[in-house]
């Protein structure tokens, strides 16, 4: 009954979070797992490759796929379009796989429309403010205008973290780690209302 | 951040699915709990005492406490008052302490429209309603009349799953046990709303 499900877990917050940094902690006590990969308009950073961190598209071939429902879920970020293909979701669910997303507070709010009931959401966030802005000066990846850009969304994001089921303050390492395993493993039990349904039709056997 | 919060744990599921058998198998692993008594007008039955298994009332003081609004919740239930005084939940809650309830769907409702940011649900079931027949009159410590009564409610409630987090098919007890236990532990880091507050308010330190 709790094997074969495939489930979703989202995770959210600002960029500087350490959500790539837990999931790697993590990634080998969770079982199998499918990253859902974004496609995204904007350019790519230095060592970003196309299928791996994103899947880099015009925006022409952006605005098509949205006309043709093709997108779980989409959004517009620092005037870049990000969205989630649904395909490679729905196949990693069939196969039973733990699927992750790495999305923003609105693509929470889409994947949950659409997948509620096996969904677990997270959002990850530095302790404070000011940790969080010595997290992306210290990475010299961003310009001081991104990093602004960045800032002032997770200054918005933050107000939303009550819509998750689960908060992690990423101060210590280990101890989000810890707290994101367990939270990871639980969502695994999650059974779909499909399945519920299921089991409630097929109850009364006699 | 993830210590002291006094979280809630709702099992509900037919008298038969195993409820006690498996919160016997996970007790010592699952950190200190409080498990709310309920109050009843219900009589005793062997070797139930007062104060541990129920605190056994009259109607007339039941109704008292009603009027006075000192239940979380109360329902009535094959003609007898079952209730939750509020003031042990809120105690065990402020001491950081898993509150387990074992109450019935309504009694679900009422305190996920309480508690809800800090309750974590669970519908334990047998795996079939032959299976539960089989369990009531194996115990052989209940009339045909009440037997024929619970498994009446069983068809009624099982009807209401999906208003779970989670569901457990009690049919091996170990496996069962195991779910819940992981169910149990990651309650634990539910964060109620107002420390989430708190905690976005104190967020931009600059």
């Amino acid at each position: 009954m709790y094997e074969n499900n495939g489930v979703v877990l989202v995770l959210s917050g600002p960029s500087g979070a350490g959500k790539s940094s837990l999931l790697n902690k993590i990634i080998n006590d969770i079982g199998e797992c499918y990253f859902s990969i974004s496609t995204t308009t904007r350019a790519p950073r230095d060592g970003e490759e196309d299928g791996v961190h994103y899947y880099f598209v015009s925006e022409e071939e952006f605005k098509k796929d949205i006309e043709e429902e093709l997108f779980l879920e989409h959004a517009v970020v620092h005037g870049n379009y990000y969205g989630t293909s649904i395909k490679p979701v729905k196949e990693a669910l069939s196969e039973g796989k733990l699927v992750i997303f790495d999305i923003d507070v609105q693509g929470n709010t889409a994947v949950n429309n659409r997948l509620g009931d096996i969904t677990t959401s997270v959002f990850i966030t530095p302790p404070t403010l000011s940790e969080l802005k010595r997290r992306l000066e210290s990475r010299a990846t961003d310009s001081q205008d991104i990093i602004d850009k960045r800032i002032n969304m997770a200054k918005r994001e933050i107000q939303r973290m009550s819509e998750y089921d689960y908060l992690i303050v990423n101060d210590d390492l280990d101890i989000a780690a810890d707290v994101l395993r367990q939270i990871a493993k639980t969502a695994r039990i999650k059974i779909p209302t499909d399945r519920v349904n299921e089991f409630v039709q097929n109850w009364e056997d006699i």
